[in-house]
């Protein structure tokens, strides 16, 4: 396997046919990570959910980092990091065409709304339906890596036995003696 | 579909039998994610990296979130989210016999060094070798939730009523009006 790196026009290609991601977002020097379905329109990332720990922690420090794969298999793989900014569509008419925008991206998705509405039992008893949020985040930086497979890689034997002679340094010197 | 809180003791059952998550950091304010390869024993979780952004952050602010997850289907799935704290195992005598028990540990995954070892070819020159590290995340704090297919539920006919209720409520006043 080679790991190349994918070009930003490559790296919003992806994330515009694809649609679970995980979102990390911190509080108090606490990062808090979680799965997150969206959809992507090449600036931003739009996302939907009932009020929680996520909104709580992007209120009051809007900074996030979005990760969004694709495992074909081990060796055949692409991985998008996103940094962004988030911001809430509130339910005022300054955000009502924002939210119908958001809505009609999201809806694509078929099971888009699920996560958030199913009901939830927490320790025998139900949660109760929460506020709901709509929101997106804007995307300030974005990188892609992508694996590709010994068969599609040009250098095969170097590549194996560049690492391969590498680990074995590595375990030889650090871990045996 | 039902979602339900999965106990610790499930929690940390899953972690020993899985080996991908993604690691959340943070850096003044910043959050970052990267996919992970680990091994856990119950009370840490170990792992493997060269010295990149991920490492940098953690030895400046310890506090991370792991996310895991196993998708069967969108309607059967696990989730289980790691609050920890980083320690890394360094080169040296003190942390001898912890490096070689994470070695251990890791070994039991062929490819857990693969991500760190194989040729990266970043704009079109390699990557250079660089310091790796060993480290563990201790578990501080476990939670995780579980989909249980309508088939699989008791209640099937009461789930779907309740959110299909909710998502045409919430469409017909936040969105069509």
């Amino acid at each position: 396997m080679l790991i190349r790196s994918v070009t930003q026009q490559e790296s919003l290609d992806f994330l515009t046919r694809t649609a679970l991601g995980r979102l990390a977002c911190e509080h108090r020097g606490q990062p808090y990570i979680v799965p997150i379905l969206f959809a992507c329109d090449g600036n931003c990332m739009y996302a939907f959910s009932t009020l929680g720990k996520k909104i709580i922690y992007m209120r009051s420090n809007p900074k996030v980092c979005i990760e969004v794969e694709e495992l074909v298999t081990r060796h055949d793989w692409i991985t998008v990091v996103i940094n962004g900014r988030f911001e809430e569509l509130t339910d005022t008419v300054e955000y009502k065409d924002l939210r119908v925008y958001a809505h009609n991206l999201l809806r694509k998705n078929p099971l888009w709304w699920e996560p958030s509405y199913v009901k939830t039992v927490l320790e025998g008893a139900e949660r109760p339906i929460e506020e709901t949020t709509y929101f997106r985040i804007h995307i300030d930086q974005v990188s892609g890596h992508r694996g590709i497979p010994d068969s599609a890689a040009s250098h095969r034997p170097l590549v194996k036995a560049h690492h391969r002679g590498w680990l074995q340094k590595l375990l030889g010197r650090q871990i045996h003696h």
